[in-house]
């Protein structure tokens, strides 16, 4: 078992800047993450897409953000649990918890800090014979990197901005793209639905929208090989591809974390605004999972919750007493 | 007179990084400030130190932070309306705002968003006959280029974080740095007095501790030529000097925004935390102006409020409607 001040459950961008927060308050942060890497949403969905919405970032791409919060946490000396599923949360002596993982491993710690994001999310899927079979073997449901897929025969699936901006982004890179949507009408951007038709009609992707997944095909060594669709009109068409992703969205979950007794709302963690404290004292939450009013799912808005946490953190492992607060213009930052 | 969606007062980072948040709403902006340039403290107080607290920049000079925000919101082409002091308030028709500034301009706005950080802040000053004569001949009260110093012969005076602050900095510049202080103890970071103190014993400044300022001296042309200082046992020292100094700190005014008519909290301005809505619906407050419990003076935190303010405002300018919420990273940045 480890001890440490804060256990920080997710490491995403707002965990990870949480370490940051509590380590100019003098308090020390294991970070404990389902993925087997840091930087969360940034790492898995989107690590090569440009965020365009960081202050001071006019544009910069999801795991180099990911890669500068390392960077800027690193004299703080966080350790790291990652590719550990939470599970239990129990409160012992002393007003502190033990946080407990899947695969046993404990964490002794003075506060917990929820940054879990949509929580343990997971891809929608389509409901197809033999999907989970072929699951690693073309077909995929996360885009780390788009060059993975230069010189393939690439199926999408989806009608939302994830398969709209994914198509734009393939269509450079795959040898063949095709975008298979089941309605006549997409729900993402109307302006990346009219690129994607624009790019449709000049040939340089085929379309097939009123049209359905119908069946998959797998070549002798087990390697997706043909995708079957059909369309509105009950014509079945057999699509060679090496690989097929769905992208129909993520099911947001909270798992166990829902079990924990914290007042939820909806799906999301009811926080107050001046320490992002839940409704259980010495419990945090912070980033896209926790709930208030005005509440916008804004990295920009996880990173003043983490600030404002810290001191509710501070005060609660101190027994009340409030940090001292200064200015890293002032004093620089000074490693744990 | 000029109509504008939403008038800033106040371009420091939170005023400029408000443009942006407006802007991602279809929300015109046009900002106004007391000071000829834009950037507010990180222009006027600190171009040259470096912030370690921006999230996703484990270092950068507040200078460079200012130039990447306005690279940030120029797709959406804010005006600015600089080195114009804004007095007046007024409620016109149909909900909007008339903002009056000291020369005679007027700016029609549908929301005010007040960014005004410390307020009109003006320098305290050391009690001495003829200071005001010698202010921009040899007086000065804020560093904005500390290689302005090179070869210099300079007196600080003051004992708080901004006084050891530059003396720290202006050491390996100035020709003869004294750093003259009337009590024996210093108000500003321990480790700042004791490397002070350390440079000091080595012999690299000349530190006057329980040493008043006395008097200054000009030459023919009306230019600094010395100081004299009283140390506690009376004696006097002239300190040959072509610049001094004095860091007293700032005494923040807020100025006309006083007579507003808002609900205030000290000095600060007291706002609601789901919008950042003042006491006068229609009146926003972001940034180190702003009051609310757990509020902390980050620049960080004014950009979140930042953003949850734009919602507000254009629910305010939209008779209530809520404006849809679209990622940047699914739809990029559109300017106006």
């Amino acid at each position: 078992m480890m001890e440490t001040d804060v256990c920080i459950v997710g490491a995403g961008p707002v965990g990870l800047f949480a370490v940051f927060e509590l380590g100019l308050l003098r308090l020390k942060a294991h970070v404990m993450d389902t993925l087997p890497v840091v930087g969360g949403q940034l790492a898995e969905i989107y690590p090569r897409k440009p965020i365009y919405d960081i202050p001071g970032y006019p544009s910069i791409l999801a795991g180099d953000l990911v890669d500068r919060l390392m960077e800027q946490i690193a004299p703080f000396h966080p350790s790291f649990g990652l590719g550990q599923k939470v599970r239990g949360l129990e409160a012992v002596e002393g007003g502190r918890w033990l946080v407990s993982s899947e695969n046993g491993d404990q964490v002794l710690a003075g506060a917990v800090v929820i940054a879990g994001g949509l929580g343990c999310f997971e891809p929608r899927k389509p409901d197809l014979v033999g999907l989970e079979a072929l699951e690693g073997r073309g077909v995929t449901y996360m885009i780390r990197d788009p060059q993975a897929f230069r010189g393939r025969k690439v199926v999408l699936a989806g009608g939302g901005d994830s398969a709209l901006d994914w198509t734009l982004q393939l269509v450079d890179v795959a040898e063949e793209l095709t975008l298979v949507h089941r309605s006549s009408a997409f729900r993402g951007a109307p302006e990346s639905a009219a690129r994607v038709q624009a790019l449709a009609d000049s040939g340089r992707l085929r379309l097939l929208t009123s049209t359905s997944l119908l069946s998959l095909q797998a070549n002798g060594d087990g390697w997706l090989e043909a995708v079957l669709v059909q369309t509105q009109g009950q014509e079945t068409l057999s699509l060679v591809a090496d690989d097929l992703i769905p992208l129909y969205g993520l099911t947001p979950q909270l798992g166990p974390i829902a079990d924990w007794g914290l007042a939820l709302d909806a799906s999301a963690i009811q926080v107050n605004t001046e320490t992002y404290q839940t409704s259980v004292p010495g419990i945090f939450a912070i980033g896209d999972i926790n709930t208030y009013p005005g509440k916008l799912k804004l990295i920009l808005s996880g990173f003043h919750e983490a600030a404002l946490m810290a001191h509710g953190a501070y005060r609660y492992i101190h027994g009340g007493a409030k940090p001292s607060f200064k200015y890293t213009t002032v004093t620089g930052v000074k490693g744990l």
